[in-house]
């Protein structure tokens, strides 16, 4: 019998700065509905789902940045939204600010800033919470960007690894799920942790802009979609699952996010695509045992991994310098100009 | 000033299991020749190039398969490509069956098998040698194929990990180069371990069958080439280097292999493809300066990889279960049916 899941991703349009979050929990309730009526038991919204996407704007004073986090989920803004999914059965993946009081690595309390997002389940419960890992851009005011992106300055770097967790959703006693956030999706490592914890659907949320400020003019705008798909597609394929990954797309605050939310198949094919810039449904009738395929053959990791050649993926952080070939005994190959 | 250098990727056609190597290295001086005449500095050969693909020929006596090995490198046959490579200042990658005399992982002397890769130098110096790692299929007589791949018979795994080195090509002081084969395209973590130490071009070589006998009907012969394609691009992107990747092509032995060879950039673009399935030349100019701009912004993996979240990766082989989601306090999520 195939495990059998309608997938949906809720795509946003843009949220302006001055935007209420009220406003925002108002559409994805919508989308929720469109996504029930089109027999979704599942949803993805997407990174930071709440808010404009605030870390292109620079607060000098870091803690005037916390109205853009949440302090309680469900806070009462979000209530609604969480009522609705139970009254319709449905599971959802939500992005957002997190503002907590948690321990830091030394058993300390503290207050600390995540880029979080959660699983919860049809029944209202929170499976599974991630906490943003790959955190790109800057820390410090970059007077060469036009577009802050000012993550490093915001958020820590999410302490809870890559979680995996087995969960019941509308029809399944039990879905491998994972999570992943925006630029996480980049970083095969993030797939990989995933796949040996034998995820079959990774949720996915981002904000993407249309133009890469840190290129400097040197990477065309029209391979920043390619590349976030490529990305996806490729960890789907080498992990064996599907994932959903949910964009904020249109302009939002005078900058361009790309959209192009997909929903992505274990053989890495793109089974369903958002084409607007705006709030958006696509669904997908995923059967999780398509998992399988992938990963009792050419990716059998237990047959095929070889850990023992992957030592500098844990072994080291930045790239290092190759050796410089010397012919031996001979005077050597040319030396650097 | 731009480091530019045209590569080339010499895909061949099949060679039957009655050819001898004289007839194919003809054919790959052949190949050399056409590259050098459309100005390409480096030539990539395919995986295994001097034969058929001997891993789909079962020989109960493994002492039998020898037959296929090189003992030495060059060898008789071989050293008219040597040669001519020399004559035209051309750097080249050769992938052969390898019977070496060397110490196993206890230091003891031995006979041993690997699937070999060698980098060349215009001047004929052997730069780099590679075994692969990744080893496909299986080591004992499947009834269940139509065709077998014996590769896990055949070969032990390499013992050499996937070494980068810096070495002069023509008009170049220095190029990182690192290897790959076939099946190693797959693997995210043979990507990362090469863009941990800056390889620049990735020169890889295959035979890869249109069927994958070993999915039971169920993966889609026209995903295979989409396979190939997205591992090397998403391998080229996310580590921004250059691949040359050359196939064997055409039916060999009555086996289709999908040829599709394809040099590929640091923003993971296909630069060139073959259209043949037979002896065909493709080549791009490469400046490999365009590496630059991937890790030294979006894949600058000092600032931004996190290799206390990728234990798993070399903490485990296979991929294990997740935990199973409990209600906190209440009697828990359903039980497994």
């Amino acid at each position: 019998m195939a495990r059998s899941l309608v997938v949906a991703v809720a795509q946003l349009g843009p949220i302006q700065k001055s935007e209420p979050r009220a406003l925002a929990v108002g559409r994805m309730i919508g989308l929720l509905e469109r996504a029930h009526a089109r027999g979704a038991g599942f949803v993805v919204f997407p990174e930071l789902a709440l808010t404009t996407f605030f870390p292109r704007h620079y607060h000098a004073d870091r803690a005037e940045a916390d109205v853009w986090f949440e302090q309680t989920m469900p806070s009462a803004e979000t209530a609604p939204l969480f009522a609705r999914a139970r009254q319709l059965g449905m599971g959802f993946h939500l992005g957002y600010a997190e503002l907590a009081r948690a321990p830091d690595a030394a058993g300390q309390m503290r207050t600390r800033h995540f880029n979080t997002a959660i699983l919860v389940g049809p029944e209202g419960d929170v499976f599974l919470k991630y906490r943003k890992v790959h955190l790109p851009g800057h820390a410090e005011f970059d007077p060469r960007r036009a577009v802050q992106h000012l993550e490093k300055r915001y958020f820590e770097v999410g302490d809870l690894g890559f979680p995996v967790i087995r969960a019941p959703l509308p029809g399944l006693d039990g879905v491998n799920l994972g999570m992943m956030i925006c630029n996480d999706r980049r970083w095969p490592e993030a797939w990989r942790v995933l796949g040996l914890q034998s995820v079959e659907l990774v949720a996915l949320g981002y904000n993407t802009p249309s133009l890469n400020q840190e290129a400097g003019g040197f990477e065309a705008p029209h391979l920043r979609v390619f590349h976030s798909h490529l990305s996806i597609q490729a960890g789907c394929y080498q992990n064996a699952c599907f994932a959903a990954a949910a964009a904020k797309a249109g302009v939002e605050d005078g900058c361009e996010l790309f959209g192009h939310s997909i929903i992505v198949n274990p053989q890495g094919e793109i089974i369903a695509q958002a084409s607007s810039w705006g709030d958006e449904v696509i669904t997908a009738d995923c059967d999780l045992d398509l998992c399988r395929l992938g990963r009792s053959t050419i990716f059998a990791f237990d047959r095929h991994r070889r850990p023992e050649a992957y030592g500098r993926i844990t072994g080291q952080t930045g790239a290092t310098d190759p050796p410089v070939w010397r012919r031996p005994g001979g005077d050597g190959g040319s030396s650097e100009k």
